[in-house]
This record gives structure tokens, C-alpha cells and sequence, in this order.
């Protein structure tokens, strides 16, 4: 069991918090990151064992077009790991021999004052952050100049969700330093991998909070209401009750049909049809803390109440989630997982009559991305998506269907922290592949798929951590039919429908 | 007065709407926009009578950093104003002879319905966006060419407020064609500032949704709630009431001292501070419908109760406010406005014993610019501030202080929405500087200036139509001491505040 390590803290040090009800975040947090990669780069034989630093450029504000303003910004998450700074424009550095660390701030001209408030100083950030050492940017060449730095690692790496790299650093007067941007990139993403105790410790609070809007969500949804006024009564929870900000990404509100839909909820499908009594909902949503993520999936009836064939797809999926939970610890593959949770699911739906034949047949043929067509769950940290899904040196993406769209292959450690998040659709154009598919068709039963056309989806998604001895499941939602059927009864009678008033451009 | 033209609107035609409680915006709305840039560009004799055509490129997804995540998408305002189209990734243009409109979409592969939804036919598109044409973006280069495009007008032009310029179109086979990128921007952004009849119903909608929130908002605040969850609470209710899924800029609440940042709000100081008994609180937010901003502040006491001091500088911006408001009308400047309510402010913090002598003396000496370092406001409309504030042919940016702020240096005509938003505050750095300089000096009464620092500021800002005859307010809250105070008295004790929960990583 990864045990937090239980320390006191001192509440003048400094911290993230988002007032008395939130979480008193540590810089100490980041400072244990830090120890963990210099750890990590002293072991590393092709790093030199002085005059080696890590190098690291922060995000930058990104204005909404041509504009003057700025979407709210979000530090970039390798910076984040490493710093815990909430401003753009940054740099951070760290000495790989002495471990000192230091940060960079860009030098604002004092007007910026009126508009942005109080210019810190070098020493307000320097205690603000936990470093040893803060300058201007416009002052790294000559500080690494004045270090003797002779060789800079900063970060070049391809992320295996977006294929996009990271933004490598640079600055006026870099020409003067050897520069290796290859030998950072596996260690500081096999670092983010395994959490440590005080990453863990935010993980729960932002997990719990989303849990508890999740909750909340629930209560207050029905038929009559819009989608995204699911959505935003998350958000509203998650800000005011939990002081998040930011969602880790849109929220996914589907409603009928639309729960099939595994990404819905973006911009062309904005959370935007009104809930129809007998629908099934499926809401993903998760909130962001101190840049942690949460990924959160419940799926319930809109009306509080399941039908049989909701309560069978439902369970089949539940079982398919709670056999991972209790098969999932150290030293087992995430593919193993996957795929039993793949059988589970089939078997069910088998049970269900909806297939028929063998169900290790039926996952051979393919049949399981069929009805699933997303791999079992993913990392999850700074990154929804977390880094270090396909590091050198890990199993590499399989290349079968079922298993092929994993995020990661990798063997479980303690200290990773991944979502479970088996579900089942209906999508018309996969059920019409596999219909006119004569190795899958066979296994299907037209008449009683004919019952789900439209019928929409079911995700079930927890997030957990991998502990020594098993699995800790940090998602606290109602689960089983029973305990969402009670939870939804509540106070139903008082839920209010927005204001009826139809309004027209004319 | 600019009357909107009331035509029946047929319910199935195609709209943007957010559900029956949401406003209804017809895609005429673009239909007319874009008559009104082929009526000025077909008197401008730059362009060909025969082959030419407007040629705009849409909005891109914007991920966070290297991530798979992107930001909700929001449609680049020029794109908006001419298509209304809510996808990113598109092209759009217009034969200028024939007024041909023709939208080009992405060819997105068939598995992406698996994540996104129905892929939409392109007939589909056709009667949503309500165009003459609709083609994949792959076929842009062979469309003009069939059409025998002669010359594309794309937009290049600087943003007078951020210095950054819209993305121009480019598109594979642009080579074959003659662009001319210097036409179009002055046309198009001076169609923009003149707003149509559909134009300002979305506008009253969507400052009539922000009036509201900030309402329920003002109702909400207390002291000992967090600044954000005045934020959060306007966010839920612009979007669950209103529809309103983004909001135009970063809400700023600042509340205390901090009601003295002009852009309290941002990441540096994310709304964070616990609200103490007896602050003035200064809350500028604003919703977003349709593409189309909001901007409104009010300032009020956190307690509800205004003291003697709060009401004296509260009292000197609404003066402010209400002589621009009876003053303001097509003919006159906007430059003279900004003038009149400084002078105005100025004479009131005379009375108030805050300041000594001449008030046009004052205003030589730059008095306004230490009690008000912005502007009175700035057109408004699909970007929050609104294009065309300095085009060409218009009145160029003063250099005096007090007025060298000003977005736009305009005569005001019918059509035109702007804010106006007078505010006093108390920012350190501009009291020293004006302290130390005996030319302004003169004029402040130092032991009276002293009960004001630290105490904040007031803004007021009210969102209007320019009309034929004068000025209509679209912003509706309670906006006098006595309207503030009745307000705020409503249901205060029934105000629960967050769960008392402290939580600390360990």
C-alpha cells in the first residue's frame, strides 16, 4: 500500500489553495518531483555528473484569435511537475549536480501594475515557489553563463495521444550552451508515471470533488432539462464547492443517442439536445486541481429509474468494471486487463441475448471493439491522457483489434494512477460493419439488436491508483442499480425546470 | 431609432438555439451581414466587377500544449460574423458579382462518427448554414478555378487592441490564384462596427442573460465566500439560464484592494481572495451567445450595506455614468465623452473632499488618468472589444494623457453598441507618482486620500445602442444605492456558505 506520508505541514509555507474548504497544495509537492528526476539523472550514465541542467520553458497565454484576450491560462504539465507556477511565460532550470533550482520570470514594465496587480519580486517568487534561486528571463544566458552550465537537457518528445511534442526551450543566447534534447524527454515522462504520496493526496481531493458534482449532477437532472445544464451544474460544483477551475476536458453530457457517442459534447455537438424521458445519460466529466485531472463516467437513467434492457447493458458493463477492480494490482498487464474486461462484457451481453456462440470466438473475430471501441482506460495525472503510455523500453502498441486503441500497454506498478472505464455503445455504423462482416455477424443477434438501435451507451469510468497490494478506487459514486435508483429518488418532486420563455430574433 | 424589423421567423428554419428558454438567432442573421460587406465592397471600384471573391479562413482547434485536449472551440470572429459556422477547420467565400456563398468543410474520416457524432453530408451543411454551396476543404483550389476566381480578397489587418493580425487564408493550390489582401479588412471591420437589427437582438439577449447573472450573483456575494464563487455562480447561471456556454473575457471579482486591478482575474491573481466585511466589491463579467460578447461590471459592498465613503465614490462614477448616458447620440465623440465623465468624476471627488481646485485645471494636469487609467469604453460586439475602433479614414488615437487610452477615438453613428464604464479607483503606484509630481500634487488633499488606500475601486459599465435619436441602456441591474441596497437586502440570511472542510496534503 502506497501510504501517504503523514508530515505535518506548517501553514505559513508556502502552498496552491483556493481557500479554507480546498486543498493546501505544498510546494514541497514539486520540490519531491524535482528530487525524483534528479534522482533519476544521476543514475543515468550518458548525463555528465557536472555541469548538466534541466531546462525547461513554462506555457504561454493564448489569446482567443487576433484578439486581446486570452483563454484562462494553463501551465504546460512537464512545467507544472516540476514548478508548480501559475504564471505564463516562464523558464525553470534545475542544477543537475547541486540540485538547485531555479526559475525565471518575465520582467513586466511597472505599468503592468495597474492592470494586473502588484509586481511580485525576485524574492516574492523565490519564497512563493520553494527555489533557491529566481532572475528575469531575460537573464538565462547569463546565469547558466555565470554556472559554467555546459550541457542543457531540455524536453523533445512525441505524445503518444496527440502526437504533438512538447514545446522544447529556448531563449535569447541559447546558441552559447550544448544542448541534448534526447536524454530528458523517458526520464521526466517515466517520473510522471508513478505518482508519489503528495501527488496521490491531490488526485484524491480532485477525484472526490468530481465524485461529489457527479453527484450532484445526478440529482438535479431529468427529462425537460438541456444536456449542458448537466454540464454546467458540474462545473458550478466543482468551482464553488472544490475551487476548480478548469475541467480536465469538455464535458461529454450525451443523452439518448447521443451517449454513443464517445467524444460528444464538443463544439460541433455542443451538449445540446433536451433530456426525453426514458433516455439513458452518459456524463464524463472531470474537474482540474493545482493542474491534476479527474475522468469520471456515470451513466444513469434520465428519469431515475432503469428499464430491464438499461439494467442489463448497465450491469454488463459494471461487471466488466469491477472484474478489473478485482484483478488489477502490481505486475499485471494492462492488455490482460483489457481483455478480460472485454469477456466479461461479451459474456453479458451473451446472458442478454444479444449474441450468441463462443465469447473467446467472439473477442478473436474482433467483437469487443464492436461493442467497445476504446481501449479499457489510460494514465492519468497533469494529463488527463497522462505521459508515458509508450515509453522506450514498455511493451509497444498492440496492433489487434480490441487492444490496438490502448493508451498504454504497460505492466502495473504502485503509484500509477489510471482510469477503468469499460463501456458499451450502439453505434450504427459498427453494428452495420459487423453486420455485413460474415466472421462477426455470426455471433450477433439481428432481431435483439434491433431493441438497441438508437438506444445510446453505457460507460462505467473510475479512476484508481495501483497500490503494493491491489488497487485503491478513488471514484465515490453510486454504482450498482440499486444505489442509483435511491440516490436519483431524492428530492426529485423539487428539481425547478429553467424559466419557460422562447426567445427570437426577429 | 434603429427599430429591429420585425419579420416572422419560421421555427424550422435554421438557427442557431440552445433550447426553447434560449434565443433564437436565424442564420439570416449571417445571410444579412454578408449583404452588407458585398453592398461596400461592390461601391468600392478597387475591386473587379467579375471574379472576384471574399475568401476567409475559420477557427482551428487549439489543444492545451502538446496535449490531446483541446479548448472548447470557439469560431474566429470575421468567420462568425459572415457564416455563424460552429465546426472548426472551415473555409469560407463569396462570389462578389453573384453574392454565391460557399462554405467548405473538412473531409473528416468515417471513423471519426465513432467520436464525434453523425458525420454531417455536405447537404447538410448546405441547408444549416443556410449558403448557396458546400464543398469539402480539399476542393477549394478546383471550386474557384471551375468558378474562374480572378482575384480572392483574404483579411490582413492589425487588431488595434492586441497588435495581433487575423489569420489569413491559405489553402493548398492558393498559388494559382491572385490575392489581394489589402481590401478586404477595412470593409469587413467596418461592417462590423455598425450592427444589424439581428445583430442587436443577440447583443440585448445576451447583456440581458449577463444583467441577470450578475443579479443573482450580487444576491449570492457575502462576506466570507471566496471572489470565485461570485464568478461561478455567474457562470452557471449564464449557461444553465441563458445557454451561454463561454463568456467573452476572464470574469474579473475582485473584491477589497484587489476591486483596484483593471484585469484582476487572470492566473496571476485567479480570483482567490476570501471577501472580508466592508469591502467594496468591483465584479466585470460578461456572457457570450452566438459569438456575441456582453461587458458589464457592477460595484457593490460585499455586506450589502454601503458606508459613507463607499457612497461618496460610488456616487461620483454613476454621475459619470448618467451624464454620458444623457449625452451620448450620433454626432458627437466619443472622445468628448470620455472627457465629460472625467470631468464629472473629477468635480465629484471635489466634493468629496478628495480633491482641491480647477477641475478643467485637473484635467490639463491629468488627474483623470491617476483616478481612471482606461477608457470610458470601447465598441462591443462579436469580440468583446470590437473591431474598428482606429480603421482608416476614422479619427486616430490621441496621444493626451487621459484620452490616449481610449479603443476608439470615434464620432458615434446609429447602430454603433459600446460600453461605457467609468471607475475611480485607488492604485498605489499612480497616487505616488501623482504625489511626487507637484504638478498634479497641487490638486489632491493628501490626508483625505489617505481613508482610500487600500480601499479598492468602482467601476460602472453599461452596455448601450447608439440609436437614431440617442442611446438605449441594454444592461438592466440594480444600479443606485438605494436599488443596490434593496437588492442585496433580499434573502441574505438564507445565503449557506461552502462546507467548512479543511484539507491540507500531508
Amino acid at each position: 500500500m502506497a501510504e501517504s506520508q503523514l508530515v505535518n505541514t506548517n501553514p505559513m509555507e508556502p502552498c496552491y489553495v483556493r481557500g479554507e474548504h480546498t486543498l493546501r497544495v505544498p510546494m514541497t509537492l514539486f520540490q519531491g518531483n524535482r528530487e525524483r528526476l534528479l534522482n533519476r539523472l544521476r543514475k543515468n550514465s550518458d548525463v555528465p555528473t557536472k555541469g548538466a541542467f534541466v531546462m525547461l520553458q513554462g506555457g504561454v497565454d493564448v489569446p482567443f484569435n487576433d484578439t486581446d484576450i486570452d483563454w484562462p491560462f494553463r501551465q504546460e504539465s512537464y512545467f507544472q511537475w516540476c514548478f508548480g507556477v501559475e504564471e505564463p511565460g516562464c523558464y525553470g532550470c534545475i542544477d543537475i549536480t547541486s540540485g538547485t533550482s531555479i526559475l525565471f520570470f518575465p520582467r513586466l514594465p511597472a505599468e503592468y501594475a495597474v492592470w494586473q496587480g502588484k509586481l511580485h519580486s525576485l524574492e516574492d517568487f523565490k519564497k512563493r515557489y520553494a527555489v533557491d534561486e529566481t532572475y528575469y528571463t531575460d537573464q538565462i544566458a547569463q546565469v547558466l553563463s555565470d554556472k559554467q552550465a555546459a550541457l542543457l537537457l531540455t524536453l523533445y518528445g512525441r505524445n503518444t495521444d496527440s502526437g504533438n511534442t512538447a514545446r522544447e526551450a529556448v531563449f535569447d543566447g541559447i546558441g552559447q550552451f550544448q544542448v541534448d534534447n534526447n536524454l530528458l524527454f523517458p526520464e521526466i515522462a517515466e517520473c510522471r508515471v508513478i505518482k508519489s504520496s503528495q501527488e496521490i493526496e491531490v488526485l484524491r481531493y480532485v477525484v472526490k470533488i468530481s465524485s461529489e458534482a457527479h453527484k450532484a449532477v445526478m440529482r438535479a437532472v431529468k427529462p425537460g432539462l438541456m444536456e449542458y445544464q448537466g454540464e454546467s451544474a458540474f462545473l458550478h460544483y466543482a468551482y464553488s464547492v472544490g475551487g476548480c477551475r478548469n475541467v480536465s476536458y469538455t464535458c461529454i453530457c450525451g443523452s439518448g443517442h447521443n451517449a454513443s457517442i464517445l467524444h460528444y459534447g464538443h463544439a460541433g455537438v455542443p451538449n445540446n439536445r433536451l433530456i426525453q424521458d426514458g433516455d439513458i445519460c452518459l456524463f464524463d466529466m472531470g474537474a482540474n486541481y493545482c493542474g491534476y485531472a479527474a475522468d469520471i463516467t456515470c451513466s444513469f437513467p434520465a428519469n431515475g429509474k432503469f428499464t430491464e434492457d438499461q439494467k442489463m447493458i448497465y450491469n454488463a458493463v459494471l461487471d466488466a468494471c469491477n472484474a478489473v477492480l478485482q484483478s488489477v494490482k502490481p505486475g499485471v498487464s494492462w492488455v490482460d486487463m483489457h481483455l478480460l474486461s472485454n469477456k466479461v462484457l461479451l459474456t453479458s451481453l451473451k446472458k442478454g441475448g444479444l449474441l450468441i456462440g463462443d465469447v473467446d470466438d467472439m473477442i478473436k473475430a474482433g467483437l469487443g471493439e464492436v461493442f467497445q471501441p476504446h481501449g479499457l482506460g489510460h494514465l492519468m495525472g497533469l494529463d488527463v491522457h497522462d505521459v508515458g503510455g509508450y515509453l522506450p523500453g514498455c511493451p509497444e502498441r498492440p496492433v489487434a483489434p480490441g487492444i490496438r486503441k490502448l493508451r498504454t500497454a504497460r505492466t502495473l506498478s504502485a503509484g500509477m494512477v489510471l482510469t477503468v472505464e469499460p463501456g458499451c455503445y450502439f453505434i450504427d455504423c459498427l453494428l452495420d460493419a459487423a453486420l455485413a462482416n460474415p466472421e462477426q455477424s455470426k455471433f450477433i443477434v439481428p432481431e435483439r439488436l434491433r431493441d438497441f438501435r438508437g438506444w445510446g451507451g453505457v460507460r462505467i469510468e473510475d479512476d484508481i491508483l495501483i497500490t503494493e497490494s491491489g488497487v485503491e478506487n478513488m471514484t465515490c459514486v453510486p454504482r450498482t442499480v440499486e444505489e442509483i435508483e435511491a440516490w436519483m429518488a431524492v428530492g426529485r418532486d423539487q428539481i425547478k425546470l429553467p424559466q419557460e420563455r422562447r426567445r427570437t430574433v426577429e
